[in-house]
C-alpha cells in the first residue's frame, strides 16, 4: 500500500480528529455538499443510492407486516399542532413557520412538519369509526424540518430524510405488540443489513417522546464510544386518541378510543454506517447495503484483450453481485483509493498476467486481504466473500461495542469511566429523575435505554445508593 | 347488473356533472382525502399505491438513461431565488414563505420550494469544473409548493408530489436531444403504461417555462373533452448557466458554459388515468398501474371448499399477476361494486357451481365482459386478459381523442367549435403573441402546444388571416 498512500493524505486519521474525518468521508466519498440554506445538506448520488437500499429494505419489511404506504401535507396549522399538550411543548420550540403564501399573510400560520402525529390523528379521527376499520397501520416516507442551531451531515441537519409509521389499534396489547414489532424489525435491519449491533430497550421518561406513554430505541455505538440512538418506536396508548377524539364502536356497540403507536429511522443511519465501520482510507460499507458490491480495476488496460476480458467478468459477475468497471485512463492506484474511499466491499484485479494464469484478484475492503480466485470459481467465490463480509463486519463491530462497554457500581467509578473510557457504561438506577439528572451534570452523560436484558451489577443505584429498580446503559451521544 | 345499481347511487353520473363525478371517485375510489391544510390533500394508500406504481416505471426508466437521484433541500433563500430574473418573475408569486425558524424570525426569508433549477444550479456550479464531470443527469422524487387559490385533488393542489430532472451538458445539441428524449420516454410511459394517448409538441413563447429556451409538453384529452398538460421538458440552453456562473474548461482549455434542461411529472398524473378512463361506476385502472389486477370475489363462500379453492387459485395467479381476494362477509354485489369503482382489471368470481364445472367467471371492468374459463387455463387467460385490456383501453381513449378533435379554418369556425364542441382544435397560427391571446378571449381556449407532427389546415392564421406559420393545438385546460 505504500505507494498508494500520497493519493489519501487529505483525508484526517480518525484518532487525530474524529469529527474532521467523519466531516472529510462524507465529502470525499461524495455522499453530501453543503448547500446555501443553514443547516440542510444536499444527498449526493452516492449518498442517495445508500439511503435508496435502506428504503427498499424497509420498506419492504413494512408491506410484509400490512402496513401500507400514504402521503400526508408537508404544513400543520398551528391550531392543530396545539392539540396533544407534550407534543406542542416538545416540538413548537424547534419548526420552521411559514407565515406568508403568495404575496398575502396567512390568517394561522403551517409549521413545517417536524414529525406527523397530528396530521395522522386528524386523519384518523375521520376514517375510523367501527372495530372493522381496525388496525390503521400507515408509513410515509417523506421529509421533515426540525430548527437545529448546530448541525451535521446526516446525524442533525435541519432538514432530513425519513420514514414516520403511524398505527392504530383496538386495544393497548395490540398497540404496544406493534411498537415492539416495530423496535424488532429496526434491530433486526441494522444487525443483519448494516451489520450494526444493537441494544434494544426502553427510555427513561426523561427520554422519551414528547407525547408518548413509552418510547423504545435501539441504540448503537460508535467508533469513538459515543452512542447513537439508530431507531424508536412509540407506543402511546390513547394520549392522542384522547386529544383528537379517535373513537371506534366496538363489536358491543361502545364508542373505544384508539391506542396509537409511531415509529421512525431516518438517514441518520448513513451516519452511523459511516461510524461504526469507517477507517482511515473512507467509508466501508457492509455488502447487503452497498450501491456497488464488486468494482472491477483492470490492470495494464490498453494491452490486448484486458478490457474485453474485464467487460466479460462483469456480465458474469452482474448474476449474483451489484457490479461496475472503471476503464477510466485514471492510474489502477487511484482507483485503488478511490473506491475504498467509497467503501466498495470487494475490488477485483484483473490484468494480462491474471489472464495469462486463469485468475483474477479479489480485494476485501474490510481487511484489505488479497484473495487469488481461478476464473471458473469467480461467481461462486465473489458470493461466498460477500456473505463472509457482511458477517465478519458485524462481528467486527459487536467485539468494538463488546471492549468499549464497562460496568461501574459507584458514583467515582461511573465518573472514571465516563471521563476515561469512552463507550457504554452499565449501571443500576434507581429511577429517580433527579439521579438521572445528577449523572448527566458530574459525568455528562445520558441515559440511552433500560435494555430488555437486563444484568444485576449491584444491588444500588449507582448515583445515590437507593434501590436499584434497573440496569441502564449510559453514555454520551449524537 | 341491475340488483347491484342501488350500490353505486352514490355517484353522480359524469354527463350530469363531470366536476362532482371527480370529487365522487376520488374520495368513493378512497384515492385522498381533505386535510386541514387548506388546499392540500393526503393521498390514501390507494392512491398513494398507484403513485409507487407510476415511480417504479419512471425511475426505472431514468435509471435505464443513466440518471441518478439525488436530494435537494426543500427551501431556497429569497436570493437565490431571484438570480434568474424571469424564473423569479414565475415563481414568487405563488410561493410559501418560512419566515421564522423556532422562536427567532430569519435574516432572509426561505421559500418552499416550488421547484428546484436555482438549487441545482447553485449545486452545479461547485461541483462542474471540466468537462470530464460532464453530463451531469440528476433526478429527484419529492413535493412542490405553490400557492394556488383554487385547488383540486391531483389536478391542481398547494401542495404536490413529482418528480424533477435537471441535467446539465457540453453543447447545446445534447441538451436539446435530452430534452427531447426525456418527452419521449414521458410520452411512452402514458401511451404504453397509462393508457393514455398524448400530443407531443412545443409549447408557445406565451406557455412555456419560466427561465426557458425551449419547453416541450405531451397533452392529452379528457373524457369531457378538456385538455391535459402530462408532462413537460425544458431546455434551459445557458439561461441558468450564466446566471448562476456554471462553467467548465472544454478539451482546448477554453471556459464553457453548461447548457442545461429540467422535466418533471406529476401526481396529477392520477387525475389524467382517472379522467381519460373512469365511467360512472368508478375508475377504470389500466392493467400495468394497477395495484390490483385481479380481485376474487367468492360466491357462496360459506359452502364447503369455495374458500380453499379460491385461496388456490389466488396463489396460483399470483404468479402471473398482482392478485388479491376478499372473503369478508360482505353480499358479493356490494364487493362487485366496490371493485368496479376502485377500477380494478379483472374480477374473478368463483362458486360451488363453478367448482363443479371445473371453471371461473372472469369480469373485465373496462367492457363488463363476461368470460367464463376452465381451471387449467387460469394463468394464461388472465396474462392474455390484461394484456388485451391495456390495449383496447388505449385504443378507446384514442378513438375518444380522435373523435374530438376538429379543425378550424375561420375564426367562425373557430368561435364554434369551441363553444359547441368539446375537444381539441387544430387550427394554424402566425406565430404572433396577440392572436394567441385574442383566441383565449373570444373562444376561452389557450394554445396546448405545436405539435411535432405538423399538418396543413390552410395557410392563414386561424385569427388574423395573415402568413400561416404552424398548425397548433388549441383547447380549454385544466
Amino acid at each position: 500500500m505504500g505507494k498508494q498512500k500520497k493519493f489519501v493524505e487529505a483525508i484526517t486519521a480518525m484518532d487525530v480528529d474524529f469529527a474532521q474525518w467523519y466531516t472529510d468521508i462524507v465529502k470525499k466519498a461524495e455522499l453530501v455538499d453543503y448547500s446555501s440554506v443553514k443547516g440542510c445538506m444536499i444527498i449526493r448520488p452516492y449518498g442517495y443510492s445508500i439511503w435508496e437500499n435502506i428504503q427498499k429494505h424497509l420498506d419492504q419489511k413494512f408491506k410484509e407486516t400490512g402496513h401500507e404506504n400514504v402521503y400526508m401535507p408537508m404544513f400543520i396549522p398551528e391550531s392543530l399542532l396545539q392539540k396533544e399538550k407534550d407534543h406542542v411543548e416538545g416540538f413548537a420550540p424547534e419548526v420552521a413557520w411559514v407565515t406568508h403564501g403568495g404575496n398575502e399573510e396567512l390568517a394561522e400560520r403551517l409549521c413545517v412538519r417536524p414529525t406527523s402525529e397530528t396530521l395522522f390523528c386528524d386523519h384518523y379521527a375521520k376514517i375510523i369509526q367501527s372495530y372493522n376499520d381496525l388496525p390503521k397501520k400507515y408509513n410515509q416516507w417523506c421529509s421533515v424540518v426540525r430548527w437545529e442551531k448546530t448541525t451535521r451531515p446526516f446525524l442533525r441537519t435541519t432538514e432530513f430524510l425519513w420514514q414516520e409509521g403511524h398505527t392504530a389499534h383496538a386495544t393497548a396489547e395490540e398497540s404496544e405488540k406493534e411498537t415492539i414489532d416495530m423496535l424488532n424489525i429496526y434491530a433486526d435491519f441494522c444487525e443483519n443489513v448494516l451489520a450494526i449491533p444493537v441494544i434494544k430497550g426502553q427510555k427513561t421518561e426523561k427520554e422519551k417522546f414528547a407525547g408518548a406513554k413509552a418510547t423504545y430505541t435501539i441504540e448503537s455505538l460508535m467508533h469513538d464510544g459515543k452512542a447513537l440512538q439508530s431507531g424508536t418506536s412509540h407506543n402511546f396508548g390513547d394520549n392522542f386518541s384522547k386529544a383528537f377524539n379517535i373513537q371506534y364502536t366496538d363489536k358491543n356497540g361502545q364508542l373505544q378510543y384508539v391506542h396509537q403507536t409511531s415509529w421512525g429511522m431516518t438517514t441518520r443511519l448513513i451516519g452511523a454506517i459511516i461510524m461504526v465501520h469507517g477507517d482511515d482510507s473512507g467509508l466501508k460499507l457492509p455488502p447487503k447495503i452497498a450501491p456497488i458490491q464488486v468494482m472491477i480495476v483492470p490492470i495494464a488496460q490498453h494491452k490486448e484483450g484486458v478490457i474485453e476480458k474485464a467487460m466479460e467478468l462483469k456480465d458474469r459477475i452482474s448474476k449474483v453481485a451489484r457490479v461496475d468497471i472503471d476503464t477510466s485512463d485514471k492510474m489502477p492506484g487511484w482507483k485503488f483509493n478511490e473506491y475504498e474511499m467509497k467503501g466498495i466491499p470487494v475490488r477485483l484485479e484483473v490484468g494480462p498476467k491474471d489472464i495469462e494464469n486463469n485468475q483474477v484478484v479479489l480485494v476485501r475492503r474490510d481487511t484489505r486481504e488479497k484473495i487469488f480466485v481461478s476464473m471458473e470459481e469467480l461467481e461462486t467465490k465473489i458470493a461466498e466473500l460477500l456473505e463472509d463480509i457482511q458477517k465478519s463486519m458485524y462481528e467486527h463491530a459487536l467485539k468494538h461495542r463488546e471492549e468499549n462497554t464497562y460496568s461501574a457500581k459507584t458514583l467515582d467509578e461511573f465518573k472514571d469511566i465516563a471521563e476515561n473510557k469512552p463507550g457504554f457504561i452499565k449501571a443500576m438506577w434507581c429511577g429517580d429523575r433527579a439521579c438521572e439528572e445528577k449523572l448527566k451534570e458530574v459525568a455528562g452523560v445520558t441515559s440511552r435505554c433500560i435494555p430488555f436484558e437486563q444484568e444485576t451489577i449491584s444491588d444500588k443505584c449507582v448515583c445515590c445508593g437507593g434501590e436499584a429498580k434497573h440496569m441502564v446503559y449510559w453514555g454520551k451521544a449524537y
